[in-house]
């Protein structure tokens, strides 16, 4: 298995304009999720709507770019704009926003639409699972700065998480080696809903790269 | 907390119509945000794009339908169409299409494109967690009839699932009294990538209502 974590460095100028013209794409891209999946138009109008999807998904594809990972030279982090739980060019992110604060915690606010549901009027367990488990390695990988994998993950799920505005938290507990402990929360505005632990590795092949 | 698990029995005849109606929309939807997360277009494309896109919302917003559950008749199976790992009209979902066998296991072969992607090349250890958090639950619940929530699940990673095609497998190892142990595996073509083990439990509401 090879892993290419070969990236491109953008500046805060570049990046500014990439947000501007791809930020609203995305987000008209997330609200005909949500629409084309609660309609309940005919048949005329459904292959109508097809048909206009079809011809923005060719105009998209006449220019597209290699998914080569672009880091923000003012703060060496990558942008994982292409991420499904951060992704400010992946429609099917929430998207969460990090806050990294300066004791290695990090957190994240967002609402969960109807997209993430499981349960009729709760958040599907593993969508829970999905946001728990970027932010844990988030942490874990000092803002993913530090290539860490996932060793193990365990949720425990307390009660059900409404959809709607909702946080998530994590943060280190101890490292031992190239095992680094991490723990974090998903919580509605009565607290917590669901806990995680997980325990993110070092590949062996960055060890030696210090 | 007021849980509504009301629903709508739905014949065979009217699951096809509406199935052949929306799935190829959502299947168009799934491709849009594949193009819109890889476009290199500038300004003036990304702007027409986007009109574009919220014209085709609006025309899908004109008929919403009210959000509840179906259940097929001829199964007894809740349709989960709104569901984000199994969603025939979910574009967030891959979607993953569920085969129940006779000893209550479950399975599911799937492509995850790279919509899905954690580190470069690989899948986001979330979305396993995703699919693999559903595939137990189906185990647990007998393909969602009986109200099962998660209570704990733990995933272990034993090395990188590639994005691509891959297989889920789950099945109930043991209930005792309100709850379920089901396990279950992600795996590429050479074998299991992550492991799971979840709990599950029969909430206190639905107890007594056998």
């Amino acid at each position: 298995m090879s892993m290419d974590f070969g990236f491109d460095m953008i500046t805060e100028d570049e990046y500014q304009r990439q947000r501007a013209l791809y930020e609203p794409l995305t987000e008209a891209v997330r609200r005909l999720i949500y629409a084309s999946l609660h309609t309940d138009v005919g048949a005329d109008a459904a292959a109508e709507a097809r048909t206009k999807i079809e011809a923005v998904t060719a105009l998209l594809e006449t220019e597209q770019r290699a998914s080569v990972p672009l880091v923000h030279e003012n703060t060496g982090r990558p942008l994982a704009w292409a991420n499904p739980a951060v992704g400010l060019r992946n429609a099917i992110a929430p998207p969460m926003v990090i806050h990294h604060e300066d004791d290695g915690s990090c957190w994240s606010e967002f609402t969960l639409s109807g997209a993430y549901e499981g349960p009729p009027g709760w958040v599907h367990g593993g969508i829970c699972a999905l946001v728990l488990d970027h932010l844990l390695g988030e942490a874990a990988s000092e803002g993913l700065t530090q290539p860490k994998f996932t060793g193990t993950i365990s949720l425990r799920y307390l009660r059900g998480t409404p959809l709607g505005p909702l946080r998530a938290e994590a943060f280190v507990e101890r490292t031992e080696g190239v095992k680094t402990f991490a723990r974090g929360y998903l919580k509605d505005a009565d607290g917590a809903t669901v806990e995680a632990e997980g325990v993110f590795i070092r590949p062996a092949w960055a060890r030696d790269a210090g």
